[in-house]
């Protein structure tokens, strides 16, 4: 790749963490910064669970379960079995392997080690190269206000499985939440090549990230090219809620649509060449793609897109 | 059998989770109490664990591990595989069966169960039919001052395998504790047939439990036979650090040595028949018994001589 310098990629789960595992694999480890969504953590059973921070995790670490999308692969199933048995509560599944993560990294936050440095411990032990990093160590949550009131965002997630319709969205803690702190620095320090908004819901993956104090300003003043990865495809999302809380905001769910939501940040856009109809409606230089990423190759090859894209933005100012 | 009445069994958990389930076999599920030591309780990854409770409870489910005599059978240990990857504690072993038990226990104590409700919850999911209590709701640990200084119960039961020499024995937190109130009432009640001190460590296992304030005064008083089962066989213990520790003590491990332990609340005292010339030493009439329980029959034919002996001498009072 042409280039050089810092590559800092804001990421949900799933889809996102496709791309952003694409990125590690064509760029050196020191060139890649992660910032994951932890508006979807969550205390289950006493455990401080994060769902984006380990599915990245799993993906940069080759250790996530292809089948899923989340959780370990060769996972087992023992204790939530065992569970099930003790009457304990086995809506929101945790495999052997996993609940390792969820218990290790309970007991360093209460021994007072923020969710950075547990992660980035974790991260070493995993071989994980480039740095991943939680959005902020402070405790931010995604909550749902739907037809059935207000829900925490697991409760509507995994136990309703998104079917109550979202009518608004808050990140409860974020307005007093700090940016993690290496973040900050990266967006405003020199020798960045570039930020990624992975394909993940805007919503309810990316959204929350931008709505730190100072965030979404330090992306728009970095100087480096701001290029987002449309998560829709033909006007539905690969996986998850996207499309159907598009549709339930009013925003008719479009790769375009998801472009004009973050118009304020973005200098290009990458979508796929399905959608190549709609790329005058993006506002923004588009880069037409292949963005379904099934393959391994799939992934880097979107990469290796969405870092083209950003090294021509910045050539062209 | 004979009888009829309530038997209280005072147990630790290898040895004497065998005898309790052998008197659970040939006793009506309304006639057995269990009370378990949890002197040896500890929080460990920060998780309650209650290691002498969960063998009887796995023991009186028929869930027990037959080839370690703890944990449960069938136990699958990925949990502490992945744990070991990200570089958590592993010299406790916790399989991902057992686990479910530490989380739901430690989840349910945080909401504000007592420790006795959490046993009962559990023992009516898993089909244990007799009562089975902690012998406290409070918070009791064993110390042990060693010649590496003082440990904690299972620093130096797991962690250093029972190696370094034991020089005294503290229950921190039993003379504050108040012993379980079921069993106080039924030592205090009426209808109490016996109260059988099943073959567990006295040291560590019994005598914890015989530390809460008034429970020795209580058994004493009880008016129903008192009857103990050797947990020393021709000199040795059939597992565990019993016969070491004794010497440790200045005490010829020994089947008698132990009765004489227990002499201020002895009624009866069951050893093995290859101690049969130990009798006259034990200071109460003994029962001589095959007391190595192997297989179910042995716990149930125990359990049975145990109960005569305990029904003779109440006959003779």
């Amino acid at each position: 790749m042409s280039g050089g310098g810092l590559v800092v990629a804001l990421s949900g789960g799933v889809g996102g963490a496709k791309l952003a595992l694409g990125l590690a694999r064509v760029l050196p480890a020191e060139e890649l910064l992660v910032v994951a969504n932890t508006g979807d953590d969550f205390e289950h059973l006493g455990l401080a669970i994060s769902p984006d921070l380990d599915t990245l995790m799993y993906a940069l670490a080759g250790l996530d379960n292809p089948e899923t999308g989340w959780g370990r692969r060769g996972e087992t199933w023992s204790f939530m079995e065992a569970l099930g048995e003790l009457g304990g509560e086995t809506w929101f599944r945790l495999g052997d392997r996993d609940l390792a993560t969820h218990v290790e990294r309970t007991r360093r936050l209460r021994a007072g080690e923020t969710l950075s440095q547990v992660t980035a411990a974790f991260c070493r032990r995993l071989g994980v190269g480039p740095r991943l990093l939680p959005m902020s160590d402070d405790r931010v949550r995604t909550r749902l206000h739907t037809e059935e009131g207000w829900l925490d965002f697991q409760d509507w997630f995994v136990r309703r499985r998104c079917r109550p319709a979202v009518r608004a969205i808050a990140f409860d803690g974020a307005p007093a939440a700090r940016p993690q702190p290496e973040v900050m620095a990266a967006l405003r320090g020199g020798g960045l090549r570039a930020v990624v908004i992975c394909p993940s819901n805007p919503l309810i993956s990316v959204e929350p990230i931008l709505a730190l104090p100072g965030l979404r300003e330090a992306i728009r003043g970095c100087g480096a090219p701001v290029v987002a990865v449309s998560p829709i495809i033909g006007g539905e999302a690969v996986k998850g809620p996207t499309a159907k809380m598009l549709r339930e905001f009013g925003i008719l769910p479009s790769a375009a649509a998801v472009a004009r939501r973050y118009r304020d940040l973005l200098d290009g856009y990458v979508m796929d060449e399905a959608d190549a109809a709609e790329a005058a409606a993006a506002g923004v230089p588009v880069t037409l793609a292949r963005t379904r990423m099934v393959t391994l190759a799939d992934r880097e090859a979107l990469a290796r897109a969405v870092l083209a894209a950003a090294d021509s933005l910045r050539r062209a100012t």
